[in-house]
């Protein structure tokens, strides 16, 4: 393969993971999101709910649910915040996992993260709102009364979270290998695209 | 074809005019760059130099370097300012294009201008300030000495130019439908993309 690791970023609703699953098993590598997300919750004491919103929306967190979510506080020694602290376990982890193998990872600011490898391929997969409004609605079992509002709210603490850690923009075309509008494309065209890329074909 | 239209937008030396020619070749229809800068001229009464530097750069353009390039100051009925009559006109040229059937278009944010197209394809390229400090000394014989500094003031110019008449950010993700490094991916790889999402392989 001409690149080892691919990571995805992705808009809420663009069917980013579910792009980056078939991807990895078409390489036949593996996937880290929810283990990703596991081995930082052990690292850190927190819980797993809460690694898995605060790694990517964490700098928007409130206060009041983070004290609900400590687990064990004792680990946070020398760090002054928890979003802070968790996103130097969760970088920690991501170069970790980068480092044993070719691998495919979804979201938290893995393109920043592994920017610096050669052998990283780095995508980002969006779509007009009104398309991942509808996945959302479909396949998440999102209400239907409100999706809109909720995908601004995700769009919008992503955003923060990625520009506040990276000093970056977030969905900045130069920022990736690839950008892809999963709507425009299709999703398994999208594979494909990425697979080819990946390989060097 | 899935799509009829495709615009490109690029980053100075990223190679994106040589795709995008390459993407009309293999599809058999119009390319316009040039022939755009001379209708616009044509239409405008301004000069075809200043037309190709001013329809995208505009913005910045000295107040100076305006005087010596009008040709025939009195098509600029009711525009307060040059770069304004300038837009006009030259969204008025790209839509008429358009209309007339399938081609690619270059640059002049013709991906804002046609956005509301369901039939157009828009696309980003970009790639790594070497690579494209590399590229404009060998293909364009651009002086080897500050190469970084030229792409500097052209990457510039063109985002000050395009956020000025968008309202939004130059390079993002989500005001196209595939965004490639053609660093990365290399530049036959990405016609190869292109044709295939625009024939909707």
């Amino acid at each position: 393969m001409k690149y080892k690791i691919l990571t995805i970023s992705r808009e809420f609703g663009s069917g980013g993971r579910s792009i980056g699953r078939a991807v990895a098993e078409r390489l036949g590598i593996p996937f880290y999101d929810r283990e990703l997300v596991n081995k930082v919750a052990l690292e850190t004491g927190f819980t797993q709910e809460y690694i898995a919103e605060a790694g990517e929306y964490a700098h928007v967190k409130s206060r009041l649910a983070f004290l609900f979510s400590v687990g064990h506080a004792e680990h946070m020694q020398g760090h002054t915040a928890p979003a802070e602290y968790i996103w130097a376990t969760q970088s920690r982890v991501i170069k970790s996992l980068a480092e044993q193998g070719p691998c495919v990872i979804v979201g938290r600011c893995a393109d920043y993260i592994l920017k610096e490898r050669e052998d990283a391929f780095h995508v980002f997969i969006h779509a007009p709102k009104e398309a991942r409004a509808e996945r959302i609605v479909r396949l998440y079992g999102e209400k239907t009364e409100k999706p809109i509002k909720r995908l601004d709210e995700k769009d919008s603490k992503r955003k923060v979270h990625y520009n506040h850690f990276t000093g970056s923009t977030w969905g900045l075309s130069q920022n990736y290998n690839l950008s892809l509008d999963s709507e425009a494309l299709g999703i398994d065209k999208c594979v494909d695209i990425i697979v080819s890329a990946m390989k060097g074909e």
